[in-house]
């Protein structure tokens, strides 16, 4: 029954259960860390034989370059090729740096403020403003590294198929301090949504008015499907070249959620001008990357086979914990009408929308039972959910015993939380 | 005999031996390159079993954090201790990063021009100009940022003992503009020199008119010595806070010449405000440097007595080259007064002055003869020596018959030049 259609008796009863439920999870004390979309330890043994010496051979690559020494400040050929694969671009349109591509991300972004997006354009810092398109819920990590360079955010609804276009093309074709856009186009973090043909098309071409308007296009989740394959979708970097755009998006992937989170390798691809610009942006900052780790990637995963294949062992893994939170939020909620919640295809969250105002509220009271959470928010820029409704939810890290006893206190959480508001609305 | 005592006639004589010696190199046409301070492999081969999977044990820090994770954006405990040893530092003042100190000192330069130097101060992007001091003959690559960044340089010549300390305290105390100053203190690239305890005490005291004024201190060759041990240098972060100027230095180092060049690790050290507002400014821009390579690195060199007899198989191999060289210029050129040599106790470079004027003329005309050295000026800012005599000698990547073959033609170059100016200065 819907608590909306319950009587104020009915929530009272259904109220005092529930909170009789809370103090009863809560009396065990127990501790549930979902803050973070953290591989678990199962996932990163998938990946210890890579640590094997064999995988390392002479130390040199095809070319002859050792990788032991210095040099190749933009990455190793095999490197390159092997991220080309999975970002769908050519090797000669790729870089390939450190561990982290949200490294490469925020280092990008500080060249543009200093440098500009290429020769001869205005540093977005001598701009008196500028701004970026963050499609939310988004990644919490995007809107930091915007708040700290002080570039103001503008809130555009994440939909079931992407950003919403209508507004995008309004904003980029009127504001010219509108000078960049984030988008993680697969198994978007948190709601797990893929963008659509239309979507990317749309933002492929749209007009903007600021010439030195860039997409950062966050492939985090290129290969990290759960059920048998990725999905498929349209080759930004083609479909802006199609459309004449073609330095408009810059895609940016790692490993970190393929081999190790804390040691694998990043990398950038993008138009061959873009790429040669950025490259040379690059030559000051360093003489090279860790190649050895570059090297080890390449060896072990070999090819995009390869790694759809090791992904195969990963989602082995990570489907059984998707399925048990979808199959728990349906077995507690469905029907009551207090909640919605994505069911993705891949990545690594849920996200769950609560009746809004209530987002803040479920989060406390379940951190006050033991099971941690992203604080509420925090998948909006400056942390401003505004219909404080969603919660992201991280299955990875847990072992699926623990994320099925935290996952049915949060669904306690949550019908307290809206019983209480369904009771206070009854007034 | 002294060039300058014989005649036009004993002049001419000894050019002609000279260049017929050089068409007999010539005509061999063998190749060797000195332009890069790079390992060779057997310094390379040294590191070699670091690589082994003993030295990862259960992935785990000391406080049970997993390297193959997320976290720790400033470094892992154990990478901090140790590279605080190296750096004299304790480890609550280090932040480890990837592999490439010129990346963290680069980012740092980058972080001061869009944030200040501390909360609150003026980012150095916002000043009509910034100025960096440059002792020179330098390092190449800190030239290049400065550059890069728009920074102006300003040449001082680095003596004996360190910088000229008269012109540095002049400079500083008088203008405004000048936010930064490069130092190697410890066998200096490429001069190889050693600060003196009077200039690392003068540079932490001097009167700065800049209140945002950094030093950064390269301590690249901290451990680098070529016979017992390292030099003992005046520390300088307790120099600077026993002067009450603990802000003013910042120190980087790496293992890129003690393991490997293209894998090591990196890091800085600086008083405890100026590493916690980097850490905080460092926080957006990486969940955490690869840390597998950290704990590897620290599992095998374990600790800074570690470090040194690690070093001594270094000075083993490159003692012997470096000596090489030395006794070569010393046999072919001494008592001609054609050339000054220094004689360095570590660091990767040996630095030749010939007579004014000629330092491009001898790079040329070895390039012609297959010695690749250096282009003359690029140890000096904006790649202009004023006197156009010093060239860099790095003898650390050649083997050591390949390496007396080259300085052998090296000498015949100088001696040609040489020959030839005299001459001309006595028509």
């Amino acid at each position: 029954m819907k608590y909306s259609e319950m009587s104020r008796d009915e929530l009272l009863c259904e109220l005092k259960e529930q909170r009789s439920l809370y103090n009863y999870y809560a009396a065990k004390k127990n501790t549930y860390d979902m803050t973070r979309g953290k591989p678990s330890n199962i996932l990163l043994d998938l990946s210890n034989d890579m640590l094997d010496t064999k995988y390392l051979g002479d130390f040199k690559t095809k070319n002859g370059i050792d990788c032991r020494n210095y040099g190749l400040h933009d990455g190793i050929p095999e490197a390159k090729q092997l991220m080309g694969e999975i970002m769908g671009v050519d090797s000669s349109r790729v870089i390939v740096c450190g561990n982290s591509s949200l490294n490469i991300m925020y280092d990008t972004i500080m060249k543009f403020m200093q440098f500009g997006v290429n020769k001869g354009s205005k540093p977005w810092g001598k701009y008196e403003k500028v701004k970026f398109i963050c499609p939310a819920p988004g990644y919490d990590r995007h809107f930091t590294i915007c708040e700290a360079l002080g570039i103001e955010m503008i809130t555009v609804d994440l939909k079931e198929d992407g950003p919403d276009m209508d507004v995008v093309e309004n904003l980029v074709a009127s504001d010219n301090s509108i000078k960049g856009m984030w988008s993680v186009p697969k198994y978007s973090n948190p709601t797990g949504i893929v963008y659509s043909d239309e979507v990317i098309k749309r933002l492929a071409r749209m007009e903007c008015k600021a010439q030195d308007f860039r997409i950062f296009w966050d492939d985090a989740y290129a290969v990290h499907f759960l059920n048998d394959k990725p999905d498929d979708l349209l080759n930004m970097i083609e479909e802006c070249k199609t459309a004449g755009n073609e330095n408009r998006a810059i895609v940016f992937t790692s490993t970190s959620k393929i081999t190790y989170a804390g040691a694998g390798i990043a990398a950038m691809a993008s138009s061959k001008s873009n790429i040669e610009y950025i490259s040379g942006l690059m030559f000051p900052q360093t003489i090279g990357y860790d190649k050895i780790s570059q090297l080890r990637h390449v060896n072990y995963l070999k090819d995009y086979n390869g790694i759809l294949n090791h992904m195969k062992k990963h989602a082995a893994i990570l489907k059984p914990k998707f399925d048990m939170v979808i199959n728990t939020l349906e077995e507690e909620l469905a029907g009551l009408e207090i909640l919605n919640w994505s069911n993705p295809k891949g990545g690594y969250f849920i996200s769950i929308d609560t009746i809004d105002g209530l987002a803040d509220k479920v989060v406390q009271l379940a951190k006050d039972c033991g099971v941690l959470l992203t604080p509420a928010g925090s998948t909006f820029p400056y942390k401003k959910d505004p219909r404080n409704r969603n919660i992201r939810i991280a299955p990875s890290f847990p072992e699926i015993k623990d994320l099925e006893a935290a996952i049915k206190i949060l669904c306690v959480c949550i019908k307290i939380c809206s019983l209480e508001y369904i009771y206070n609305q009854t007034m």
